[in-house]
């Protein structure tokens, strides 16, 4: 099964593709989609939606996870990024892929088993856990992948506890 | 000229075309995109950005005017209008619709000519600017059309210096 994590934004979309094969998580592909500061915003949404379209097609995941919600930013931070995750939300949409949220808390008990772990900590696990030389940079990247193996351990939980019940 | 207005919202889009022949301002359309709160917001979202795509097709609007930014409001509410606004700005810029943006500010002084004017007072003048027998509901709409009589304003303005300069 492969999974896109998105870490959205209006300059910077992190992505990750990661493919899980049993226990085994392989990463695919992964980097960002950025837009010019200076354009006009109605634009960088285009290329945005757009670029997400290219991927989807090209790299098919069978689901995506994006971060659920910004509790400790400002208001005009949210809103902006709000803007960015909206055309998103709506290219994975129309392609019919199931869209799937997780808390920042959620992510790092996941990819660590620790919900009070540091952003490094993340990082080096996510390297760890996709065997990756390096931690990917910017850190938009290696979120988006965080948050795409965050997805890969809960749906396999979802999974066990569904054929419990059936 | 036709103008588009639009009050953007997760729940409820305002949307209020009007046209402009020199110094009169007619409505065309007006009314609002709703969808259910109990649907996954990807879906609504979807929703929002079809029914816009197909209101631009049916009117054919030259230009769109939306609200600048959401002072007030808190953290979630931001985010959640801001996904909205993404999508719909996304269809407008698909379409090659230019879109302005104007403060609550530029709202106010615009239609009543005072920027401290209370929302019944610009309702008012929205209607009666647009000669309507009633105050549009819900809200939604009634905003909708002052942001698209503000551009309608600004707009003259705008052609006023351009003219004079060239």
């Amino acid at each position: 099964m492969k999974i896109i994590g998105i870490d959205p934004g209006i300059a910077i979309v992190g992505f990750g593709v990661i493919d899980k094969q049993g226990s085994q998580l392989k990463p695919v592909q992964y980097g960002s989609i950025q837009t010019e500061a200076g354009l006009p915003v109605p634009l960088r949404l285009k290329q945005i939606f757009e670029a997400m379209q290219t991927l989807l097609d090209t790299y098919k995941p069978d689901e995506m996870a994006v971060e659920k919600l910004f509790f400790n930013r400002n208001v005009t931070t949210a809103f902006t990024v709000g803007q960015a995750r909206g055309v998103i939300l709506l290219a994975a949409e129309l392609a019919g892929i199931p869209i799937y949220e997780y808390t920042p808390m959620q992510v790092k008990q996941a990819v660590t088993g620790y919900g009070g772990a540091e952003k490094k900590q993340i990082q080096e696990m996510t390297k760890m856990l996709l065997r990756l030389k390096e931690v990917p940079k910017p850190d938009d990247v290696a979120d988006a992948l965080g948050i795409a193996i965050t997805h890969a351990q809960m749906r396999a939980f979802i999974s066990l506890v569904e054929g419990a019940t059936t």
